[in-house]
């Protein structure tokens, strides 16, 4: 049917779990079309919001018209699109930001309510109904469970010989049944290529044919460059003082242009038969498996840029054997993390000289996009880094301070901090100790002196200095940003 | 040999591996002789120190005695001793706080440098070297493994009817050699009941003769009562409402008066065949085996009072056979912990509006104890509660706080916060929503005006309000507190 058609059997006031994780995979048609009618009962002086869980990030075609139309009252558990974050902070929509390993069993326990409809982006549908998933998995399989009904996006712009790409796993269960994954390697599948859906479910099909937006990544600058320098030196520490094999461990790596610096890095390296284990592929990832340093690469989704779309596409045959898609729950799984021994590297907006991290709000208060699935690879891999710039806006803001505005990951989740200055291992240090390490490796000179003068005053103030701070001035840093546009 | 010349045994420099965990299974004479050794050295103005690394907190024979001569440089990774904290918060020693299932593990990787020797405490030796656990069994296997040398005492006060009761897997590995743990009930055993210990790594053998020194416990208070009948409710509404099985999912409760009054609560309740899968067992645990509530306790630690003690020696073969003593990253694995859906019952020092929690530090700069294993129970549990009496110090410090001083646990963390005063389930709500449920249910009545009015203010600032505060107010109740003695 139309998507029109298809939007007018989602109710005011339901949950609705669509798919889509970071710009990939994500409904195209319907979330317009409901977005249109949403305005249109609005525009009558009627109420109508929905709530939308997904994976994590979609696009302005999802998340972006439904808030624009305030059509959205929760929204779980990761977003990035500018109109949803200027609506969740305004406070004309409700956010709960989850860990993404999580969400699925969350929606199995009920903690948060009925799950009533699935909006599931396909890239085909096989004669026995079982489905081809799309650019990305998700939280797809848990949607499709939980939903009474499900509304499915045929993509005709996917090419179905993604087939074959897929390990959707089938063995999860509610405590007290669970069973041990028996997954022991990143490439190992231990599902099937498909989706299930009952097909008494499906109240309605709806054709596209879109290509994801996923924006182009620009070249790796300067400071992006340094910093993955920097991680890449301390891998040939480690391993030559023996504390990281040869081929390293799994690799996971965030979103964004320094993970995809990390990733350039590690191609032009030393490094030889890596393997990763992620929540995203990118175009950094899949040069590193063209060119053969990278043998394998297994993530919940494939956000490409249209270059790297089109090298996907060129190549499917090459890639489908070297890349796996997971659901979520797999790809993030702390079992997994921790047995596989993952090597995470993920961005932050802010540290402070403890080691304490803040992923996820801008001053304290204001949303930027989510914890995404950081605290799933930091609290369980082997090795956790935190990456970011050492300054922002121009050197307006410091990104080491000496209290976080919000903390997303704890002084006990944090192993080694990056920025262009510097690195900072943490491992082995007290409080006292790291903030030296954090100080000195990893803080923008223009703002040395200052922290060292807050640690100094803090160590001296007379209070009990485990954790030397001065109360009145720990969030002092971000008070004068907002009142001077300087830290 | 005697105490005396198996601490000299021992030099300055060394990072030393020492058994115990929360009072039980801690060495008791080795401690006290390198104490006097130490000091000696002192006087005769040479430096002495060692590195200390336990399971978690031990006792004043070990901890007390060694921060009062100086000679602990670093201690991890949980300690509670009043001398070993107050040297740590005059900036005398460092501690390093990590959460208890990473501690085998970053030693294993050789992130805290390497371990030269242990001192284990045990029940026995058997005739071909094997070791018979004492009442805590800790990181007792890691440094037994670690370690170039390794120091034993044995003590006769133990009952060696203990013999079979633990189970010490040797399954672990290094990644990416690491395989599935194969447990998936509470009380399964996947160990053996012995340490394994390589004779030539013994170099001396201590006897003692000496009981565990655990505090008798106080009989539930009123306010503990009041905690304890909230969760107890709030289960019942659990089960009744489909989200917990009838005999619930296994427990974990930290230790402490408040976990052993929901433990007497639930020793008089409804809900039966339940299973225990903890760090530590309390007099109250014993009590429910006894009663035939509880069908089996796994653990880590048997920290009785000399009530329990005589209880558990009086009733052993009745004990061994529903009792499995583990080692601590079994007890706190992640992949076992979130397997088999463990609620967690944690204390906590104080929680913000937001949901955030401080688990270890008063003021944001006095380390308390540490975050001990509250974080593996709480991240990867099926169900996560933060208990705490709603005020201290008499009414003039409250546990709920705009913003806390230092987080442990983060937004993403906690889901049910319990004080006397009430219960706040958090599932699904947005930060703002979490303020409103928090402030209403959980905050001291005279408490509660200030807390709505800073959030109301918060709100209407004109700053973002996705996490509403005002930044030269958060941390406002603290400084009061230190400038005036009441918040």
């Amino acid at each position: 049917m139309s998507a029109d058609e298809a939007a007018k059997l989602i109710p005011s006031g339901v949950n609705v779990g669509m798919s889509g994780f970071t710009g990939a995979g994500y409904p195209k048609a319907i979330p317009v079309a409901l977005a249109k009618h949403i305005k249109s009962v609005h525009d009558q002086g009627k109420p109508f919001r929905i709530s939308v869980w997904t994976g994590a990030s979609t696009a302005p075609e999802l998340d972006g018209v439904l808030a624009e139309v305030d059509g959205i009252e929760m929204r779980l558990p990761y977003q990035s699109d500018p109109v949803c974050r200027q609506k969740i902070n305004s406070g004309q929509m409700h956010y709960m930001d989850i860990h993404l390993s999580h969400v699925a069993q969350f929606a199995w326990f009920g903690f948060f309510g009925k799950l009533d409809i699935a909006v599931i982006e396909v890239a085909g549908i096989l004669e026995d109904g079982r489905l081809i998933p799309a650019a990305s998995v998700g939280n797809n399989k848990t949607w499709i469970d939980q939903a009474d009904k499900v509304i499915i996006e045929v993509n005709h712009k996917l090419s179905e010989k993604l087939e074959g790409m897929h390990d959707i796993y089938y063995g999860t269960a509610l405590p007290p049944n669970r069973k041990p994954i028996m997954m022991t390697e990143p490439d190992q599948r231990i599902g099937e290529p498909y989706l299930r859906c009952p097909l008494d479910k499906i109240i309605a099909i709806v054709e596209t044919n879109e290509t994801d937006r996923v924006n182009k990544f620009t070249e790796p600058d300067e400071t992006s460059k340094r910093i993955a320098k920097h991680i890449l030196d301390f891998f040939s520490k480690e391993v030559a003082e023996g504390r990281l094999p040869k081929n390293l461990l799994p690799l996971q790596s965030g979103v964004g242009n320094i993970a995809n610096a990390v990733m350039a890095g590690l191609n032009e390296g030393e490094f030889e038969n890596l393997k990763s284990y992620t929540e995203v592929i990118q175009d950094g990832m899949l040069g590193m498996i063209k060119s053969g340093k990278l043998v394998s690469a297994s993530a919940t989704s494939l956000s490409l840029s249209p270059d790297g779309l089109k090298e996907l596409n060129d190549n499917i045959d090459f890639y489908r054997e070297r890349i796996i898609l997971r659901t979520q729950e797999i790809s993030n799984h702390p079992e997994i993390v921790r047995r596989l021994g993952i090597i995470a590297i993920n961005g932050m907006i802010e540290a402070d000289i403890y080691g304490n991290v803040n992923s996820t709000h801008i001053m304290g208060s204001s949303i930027m996009n989510g914890i995404g699935g950081s605290g799933d690879f930091a609290r369980n891999g082997y090795m956790s880094f935190f990456v970011t710039p050492s300054t922002a806006k121009n050197g307006a803001i410091s990104a080491i301070v000496p209290m976080v505005s919000h903390v997303d990951h704890t002084e006990h989740d944090v192993q080694i901090i990056v920025t262009e200055q510097g690195l900072a291992d943490l491992r082995g240090l007290s409080p006292r100790q790291r903030a030296i390490c954090i100080i000195e490796n990893c803080a923008h000179p223009d703002y040395k002196a200052a922290l060292l003068d807050y640690f100094d005053r803090a160590n001296n103030s007379g209070r009990p200095v485990h954790t030397p701070h001065i109360l009145s001035e720990a969030l002092s840093w971000h008070e004068r940003y907002e009142k001077t546009g300087h830290m």
